[in-house]
């Protein structure tokens, strides 16, 4: 039978994998001061969050071998899991610079740790180069290799496209409403997220398992895709309607400009004197700017809305994972405890 | 006979290379005003430079082929070679904002074009992606194709465990001599400077031409590296002494507190007197500071010091071609075509 892996579980990888990063760079003869700066930006920016992304790699491979996992397998799962992590810290380091955030998971953003400043552009990169240096020490030998590299590689490109397009749909000190639209609005969420967080980890677990088949690959990339952009409406939709209480943090969409799920359907049917309001109030850096928009979604009753969508999507996904083929080793399982996890969640 | 590349000829590859990126992204339907943007800063970032590190690769396979490169041969050879100066716009987008840079090829460095700012950090790493997209379009069937990919993530974390050094050694408003030493400054520039700009496009010549064992990738890391090193010294003693009219600019090391060769030099042999002056006038804003500084640079002979250090040096570097292997297809050329460009070069 499969097991779920626990935070605590995955974390105890991450040690191991550290050293290895950091055994690395001291065969280069890296300074000591040097040593020490990137072993804090390794940890200051990799763990610590929920790491839901990482541990469904172990989780998937679990269900695709019906079975819970020996060391060995569980170890290798969660390395591929915990690069999955450190490709979104190198993500998440860089795009708080860009965005100018304050905080990450509660503390200061890396950058805006003392002595800190720009050179986390270049602690990013190393983010980054640390996912090659653990394929190339734990995964040289395995027959999936290469495949693992051009999906880590293609992954990180459609990251950045995704990445490239909301920061020039949605600057966050110029607001322009016609640069938003539903299609870029789903251009933005599947290639910014849904890649990375949904197909990936499953993508990585048929490759650890080589039962990567071009069937595979797909059957998971179009059930997987639709379920990473349903996960980016639902958190759009959560920043607003969701409670304070239960996301743990307070909703900043509207004042921040952002491309949201929520004001592209209200900019796709409101009348000319909401489309009013929107343009006056959306955006501003002001809790009554901000109040007049939500009156607005109260009243054009896009919790509703969103809620149809839910049911619609959820039901396309199930019935898609119902006609799974799994006769090359693919599981409807997987899918299941990905929409489980999302299906009506409040944080 | 072996035939040098032109500027021209090198460039006349780039829109091929430019058009297969174009075309990579627009499968993936990204919108028309992205692909504008990732059309300007592929052309603003790649272009305009003397293209140096990338012409050497086909400069090296036709040594290494002892003949005129076949359109194909050539073609293949460039391609690695634009690699070279991808790989090149990535740390010079980025590292113009760490430093806070101006100009960069006489023009405004592309974080200070109108509307860039911050997202030329993402601009950076697409264009650092765009390496991966040609090496799997034009290599993926290639026997040294996993080498190759290996060999650009090694020399790319190498390149940024060289930054990471020099940020924290040479930090631009906190001026602390006690930070720099000969040591480290032989990390930096070995790590930042003589990988990706000696060592690997000899590497990919190599590899291009499977004749890339590991005896000849050894023999050219030893020359090579100290070769970058020699590269980067002279770099450092030209932006004092040499003439602006040749370098073409007007050195600004000594304001900037870079760890260079020079002061490393001259803080290992100050007397106590020598380097009160040092403290007192390194790193500072001033033009009266700087004078001091090569006021005292002149009294302690660092001219003569550093001829005789590029004498000694390129006299090993004879020696070590001299003594090259060439039984398994490295060949001396090689190496003395890279030496001919820059031995007692003036810019």
């Amino acid at each position: 039978m499969a097991k779920k892996t626990t935070l605590k579980e995955f974390e105890s990888v991450f040690p191991k994998l550290e050293e290895d990063l950091l055994a690395w760079v001291k065969q280069y003869n890296l300074p000591k001061e040097q040593q020490e700066w990137y072993k804090k930006s390794l940890e200051i920016n990799t763990l610590g969050g929920k790491c839901n992304r990482g541990m469904s790699v172990p989780d998937s491979v679990s269900v695709l071998l019906n079975k819970e996992l020996s060391e060995d397998e569980y170890f290798k799962a969660a390395t591929l899991g915990w690069m999955i992590e450190l490709l979104q810290a190198f993500f998440l380091v860089s795009d708080d610079i860009m965005d100018s955030s304050i905080t990450r998971r509660g503390k200061p953003c890396w950058y805006r740790h003392e002595g800190v400043g720009m050179i986390a552009i270049n602690d990013s990169f190393m983010l980054e180069s640390a996912i090659y240096t653990l394929l190339k020490k734990h995964f040289r030998s395995h027959p999936a290799y290469v495949d693992m590299l051009e999906l880590f590689h293609e992954v990180t490109l459609q990251t950045e496209l995704g990445q490239l397009c909301d920061l020039l749909t949605a600057p966050e000190d110029t607001v322009n409403l016609d640069n938003f639209s539903l299609e870029k609005y789903t251009f933005i969420v599947i290639y910014k997220t849904a890649y990375y967080s949904f197909y990936l980890p499953v993508a990585l677990a048929l490759y650890q398992l080589n039962i990567a088949t071009p069937k595979n690959l797909k059957q998971a990339h179009d059930i997987l895709i639709p379920m990473g952009e349903y996960f980016q409406v639902q958190d759009d939709y959560l920043d607003n309607f969701g409670l304070p209480e239960h996301i743990g943090k307070i909703g900043t969409d509207i004042q921040d400009n952002k491309c949201s799920w929520l004001v592209n359907q209200a900019l796709k049917i409101a009348t000319p004197e909401q489309r009013k309001t929107l343009e006056e109030h959306y955006g501003k850096k002001d809790k009554a700017h901000e109040a007049e928009i939500k009156k607005l979604y109260d009243e054009m009753k896009l919790e509703k809305l969103y809620q149809d969508y839910e049911e619609k999507r959820v039901g396309e996904l199930k019935q898609l994972i119902e006609g799974l083929d799994e006769s090359e080793g693919l599981k409807k399982g997987v899918f299941e405890a990905f929409l489980a996890k999302i299906y009506k969640r409040s944080k």
